[in-house]
């Protein structure tokens, strides 16, 4: 099989060294950066590739834009895909899927959720069978590096972002991860194999940017650590639910058990029961290995992860499979406010004008849209759900 | 796609059930017992399977005799052969293969390890580009579940025992489960579709039948638990290495997040990293849901889990890649026995004529070999591998 490559970064170097002395693959042209030629497979120019005699283009540049162009015109020309980028998969994931599908051409995307962990294919094999009841699980190593070290090392905030920036886990801007957004697309990717749904990506979106060392204090007196958690599911009612927040988990939870950068994917089969597939989430040869198995599904003749024409849709997150416990620091008058919305299980300290609290199960809508409300009204606040033990 | 199933008991009522009222399926026959056909679609006689229609053949009988005979009939008469009897395929899985490949037939076993896990299937997409340094986990979920229920409830061995067979657990004749030969049978064939390589059953083998409330008490002091691992590897030599063995691991570790009769395969690739697959490793639709993905999987086309002609072999665990330290329980007498074979790095605790000890690093083979001579000479002796912090 002839295949081009477009990028040469962190990624696409790394596909390019797995598909060296393989017998069954061919690079014909490694699309790079203006004046980053340096050897005769690089091409700077994506008409080259185009043009070229590939059967299939692995994208490895990151970011929407050339991307979607460049991969669209690939899948026109009778090319197919494979990528690991996930901010072009969630935003445009259902065009590029039409157009393979069209064209009977293999459209492949595992590496753009959980690097190295196989939970899109393992989750399309399984929904032919059975009933996914929800996916999910820690998505994002940068924000668990960052958490797991200021449980185990007592590290503040700012230490362990600065750690996780010195070692290569976070990036120069790490918005997209401490918001939580990048856990959000990766659960829209579960979400579009899972269901054929692409939920909206804004809504219910907690990332880890409100934690501080005084949580992780008081989740520690508890008998809990603090994890970045990414779910969506069917409710009864059969409408989708989808939500990114932080949680407590019990330390003899698995997810308590989930270190450093490592992801941790789930979900709960109707049949199967509750599976788990935990491994690197990011790094060269992590997501290159994944791109790699998706070669191999190419070659074996898979066509895409989707079932069937993938729809938007709008997460309802007031369900009742919604309904949780939550931890929460904040003033004391910002929990007389809050407690008009949600009821207050019980305090669990009270410091410094800081009041620690568990709240009743609320839904996930009430209680994001509670917490969005006193922070539009000037109040500094922290809230996790509390994971159940299993 | 016709399909036939032989045996109607826990697994095979429960791939029945699932391939109800699913156009893509017909069921055409189910063996059960003499005198137990209560259906229309029950047959009592094995030729009715092999003289009808179905292009697919489900063996959930379990045990060796008749399931060879019968399974190599089928794939004789052209029939596929998806399988849940790790017993038959640690026996004779290398003859049905061949059986298989022959007649350009699908021989899959996916439930046959790990239950609802699908370790072997990812295991056999990961090794065409990835290379397997090892594999192996808690592949047992009656031992785990005795384990934990020592571990966190406190229960004594025979407890513990009792209420896994009251659950369903644990078979009223639970040798195979607590001697880890169940667990052995999976990593035999695990290191199948790993390494084409089936090892050698009894080398190395050592069950939980030894562990006592006592090594718990001593393993909580030190911040451990105890699991049963199985794993086999490549050495650097590139010969196989394969065993199975009670670990201590600490309390922090994925592991010991392992709970109830939950099972955690994981492998560690080249270039993927550290992998971990979790779920339930056996009962009825768990099972089931394994033996459906692999009707999904020969729809699809995929003939065998092997690449290619499997040998047998004979596990090597003197290489380096087998140094382990350990945690013995043992008498004084037997302790200074030991040491002359193996170091002693320190004691933990000495207690009513037992010693609680930590020793230097050995290979697998000498800390077998040393605790069978004590054993024959009448030492009673608890030995876990302890395990590195990841």
């Amino acid at each position: 099989m002839i295949i081009s490559i477009l990028g040469h970064g962190v990624v696409g170097k790394g596909v390019w060294d797995m598909l060296q002395n393989r017998s069954e693959f061919t690079v014909r042209n490694v699309l790079v950066k203006k004046g980053e030629k340096t050897a005769s497979f690089m091409v700077e120019s994506f008409d080259e590739v185009l043009g070229d005699d590939s059967e299939l283009v692995i994208e490895c540049m990151g970011g929407v834009d050339p991307a979607f162009k460049f991969t669209s015109e690939c899948l026109k020309a009778g090319k197919s895909l494979i990528t690991s980028n996930k901010a072009l998969v969630a935003a445009h994931g259902i065009e590029l899927m039409e157009l393979a599908r069209e064209r009977n051409l293999s459209f492949l995307f595992s590496a753009a959720c959980g690097g190295a962990i196989p939970i899109l294919q393992n989750l399309h094999l399984a929904r032919q069978s059975d009933s996914i009841l929800w996916a999910g699980g820690i998505l994002n190593g940068t924000t668990n590096y960052i958490l797991d070290s200021m449980d185990r090392r007592n590290l503040s905030f700012e230490e362990a972002l600065g750690q996780a920036k010195a070692l290569g886990y976070a990036e120069a801007d790490p918005t997209a991860d401490l918001s939580g957004m990048d856990t959000m697309r990766k659960i829209m990717l579960i979400s579009m194999v899972a269901y054929d749904v692409l939920p909206n990506s804004d809504y219910n979106l907690e990332g880890i940017q409100n934690v501080s060392a005084c949580d992780f204090e008081v989740a520690k007196e508890l008998g809990y650590t603090i994890r970045l958690l990414g779910r969506c599911g069917l409710a009864a009612s059969g409408r989708l639910y989808s939500y990114v927040q932080p949680m407590l988990c019990p330390l003899s939870d698995i997810f308590a058990g989930v270190r450093l950068n490592t992801n941790l994917a789930q979900y709960q089969g109707q049949n199967s029961g509750l599976m788990g597939f935990s491994g690197q989430g990011a790094g060269r040869y992590p997501t290159a290995s994944a791109i790699l198995r998706d070669v191999w599904s190419v070659l074996g003749g898979q066509k895409q992860m989707l079932e069937k024409k993938c729809l938007v849709g709008f997460a309802c997150n007031d369900a009742a499979e919604c309904a949780r416990s939550y931890f929460v620091r904040i003033d004391d008058e910002g929990l007389e406010k809050l407690s008009g919305k949600v009821g207050v299980q019980r305090i669990v300290r009270k410091d410094n004008g800081k009041t620690f609290a568990i709240t009743d199960k609320v839904t996930i809508k009430v209680m994001h849209d509670a917490i969005s409300e006193l922070r539009s009204k000037g109040h500094v606040v922290f809230f996790a759900e509390m994971k159940e033990e299993a």
